[in-house]
């Protein structure tokens, strides 16, 4: 059970003129499984990403990059789950390459017109040939309109399909951003084991939408954390159909830019606090912000280190407020000084100067953790940066999904 | 029940002579409980010792880091357990610094020949008058052959005592080393949430010692991890009673002193690994090689990222080799180029040139993480350093034990 995540309704996610989304049962890990993803882009779409930066990136995130950096503009991405075919070397890229040479056939396109991504089980084979088999029905079901059945298609653990929307209004013309994603372990910033696609109609140009997906990524997939793990097939993917009847936006400094990437950056929002809402057996949805730190990098380094802290997740999972380990997370962080530092959960003052609040009284504390969300501020008192990280709990869960996730 | 620990018997924790232990129950979380240890030292002990390097240390530890730093020779070590007296400010310095005082009437020896040590619950008060009320039981009950008794009243979590002793000859004369430790949660280098206190009769400069102590926690307590965390109140302390014959060991560079180093190192890292076998919820001991890197650095970077993977750990809970999650770890670990890397679990060749091997049969890779010992080993390929870690694996009873610490 996700925390405080509603059901995802069909009519939350409006179509974006120029996308068209297909999905399959390829029975890749199992069959009778919705698995396999087509998206097809409309001619003259941009496209722009960020992927993985584990050394161990998979052959479909290689492919990918490469076919991005080609400079040609890509027609259609193919999404498979069960499956991460990393760790499989040559072969493994020669499987995806096999992928984006049949469906470019389907398509007549060419085979760098064609993203492949993949998520699942690290370092097995790709079934290559079902997926292949598999392609023509993706096409076949090709429609605008099906946002929530291609949120259903990425899946993996997670228990929920997860997906966000915004509309804006940009000189009279009103432009959708849509997105789906997927969680839900192996989460981690510099990515995290998902998969995100975000699609406008806006009119961007490429190097102006490349500028607006880091922004977004660093707001929102690189800011949670499940349990620390970063995965080998990350990637989050930014289009822009340029479908819309308005002028393109080709300054970062512009107005209707900000417009644009406020909304994006919202929908990623929304988008990666589902996928932490939806963590392997999560009860508690924790934001942690890190105020008054010298630099954001030292709040970002303090907010981690309780984010990722098992001792604090596991507490948390009691409804424990168990302050003294989040003063520890902090304290190996990295942080120089912590002698000014005041801590609250929710409201409530726990420490201040370093120290256990003289007003701290335990059953405050437990009041303040008891809910499914859960806030931590820690005030340093250092400086003027300030950022806040989402993480979940450690469940018995956790372990269990984990444990049986191969069985 | 911890991973292949046989339960430590009085006999193998042989006297070291010029140091005497006495314990008592305090009631300091809960009564009928040994919580509390006196140990008392010869006149021209020496004494060393490494500390955490959380910011929010404990009280204790400043307390007995200024006592050292002051030059005075220590004659007393008093360890409570159930109370951290961490994040506990000027009142908690002002407890810590109470225990001592009263220590040193009742040895008619200065507060600052009085080292203190304390571990258990943080931020909260600790209970010092049951401690000072406790105190002239441990002094009456002083001895030289209780080191198992010790062992016992300074554990929190552990399910077992732990303790570890050698004997080796100096020029004719036999050298005792014995010593203790305690786990077994926020367990992690630089330090854990551990205690440990290594005595020897050897007699050893001040500065040598010093080498020595620091010499045996990079090889031991530094190189375990059970969760990650870093405690408030870790130490590690070697005492030197110098009540042996022998020539004073005063050159770091002589075979005496090589030889003590060894045997002091032995005893910490058969502490260290009892730690980790008596983890928190541990089924499974890891050791985690890794060889052929371009430094210790990188050695200890790829070593740690797969000990502190909950994936890995919660897999190898479930006796699943799952590779692609060890490579997912050394690919975010920072190891720059992982293309030459071999995977090994015990003697089965997993992954090689950075993919899995052809040969590899997850049956094969399944029978190396059956048993309670599993061994990992990454060849990097790309230098000539090696550096091994342990950790346990991550279970439902981990999450158990943690979430109901303070229940």
């Amino acid at each position: 059970m996700p925390v405080n995540l509603p059901p995802l309704k069909a009519r939350q996610l409006l179509p974006v003129s120029g996308v068209s989304l297909g999905i399959a049962e390829a029975a890749i890990k199992q069959p009778g499984r919705r698995d396999l993803l087509l998206m097809t882009l409309a001619s003259g779409t941009r496209v722009a990403g960020v992927f993985t930066r584990n050394r161990f990136c998979a052959a479909p995130v290689i492919v990918a990059k490469r076919a991005l950096a080609s400079g040609v503009p890509a027609r259609a991405l193919v999404v498979n789950t069960g499956c991460a075919n990393a760790g499989t070397g040559e072969d493994g890229m020669a499987r995806a390459e096999r992928v984006c040479d049949e469906l470019a056939l389907l398509l007549g396109c060419q085979r760098n017109e064609v993203l492949p991504f993949s998520t699942g089980v690290i370092m097995e084979e790709l079934p290559v040939e079902r997926i292949v088999a598999a392609l023509p029905r993706c096409v076949a079901g090709l429609r605008e309109d099906n946002w929530l059945d291609a949120a259903h298609a990425i899946m993996t653990t997670d228990t929920q399909a997860k997906g966000a929307c915004r509309q804006i209004h940009i000189n009279g013309e009103t432009i959708t951003v849509t997105g789906i994603a997927k969680g839900a372990g192996m989460i981690h910033p510099d990515m995290a084991t998902m998969l995100a696609f975000i699609a406008t109609d806006a009119v961007v140009r490429g190097d102006v939408l490349e500028s607006c997906v880091r922004h977004a990524a660093n707001r929102s997939f690189n800011r949670i954390t499940v349990d620390g793990d970063t995965s080998t097939n990350d990637a989050f993917m930014l289009m822009a159909t340029g479908q819309a009847r308005m002028a393109e936006i080709d300054d970062t400094g512009s107005f209707e830019f900000k417009v644009l990437r406020e909304a994006v950056s919202e929908v990623a929002i929304e988008l990666a606090q589902a996928i932490v809402r939806d963590g392997e057996g999560a009860t508690k949805f924790i934001s942690i912000t890190v105020e008054r730190g010298q630099d954001d990098a030292e709040c970002r380094k303090a907010a981690f280190a309780i984010a990722h802290s098992p001792l604090v997740k596991t507490a948390l999972f009691a409804s424990d407020p168990n302050p003294g380990r989040i003063l520890a997370a902090i304290g190996r962080s990295g942080v120089d000084d912590v002698s000014r530092l005041k801590l609250y959960l929710g409201d409530v003052l726990v420490a201040e100067n370093g120290a256990r609040s003289a007003r701290y009284r335990d059953q405050d504390g437990r009041r303040a953790v008891s809910g499914p969300d859960i806030a931590i501020r820690a005030v340093l008192g250092r400086g003027d940066a300030s950022l806040t990280v989402w993480t979940c709990d450690f469940s018995h869960d956790y372990v269990r999904i984990n444990a049986e996730y191969r069985s």
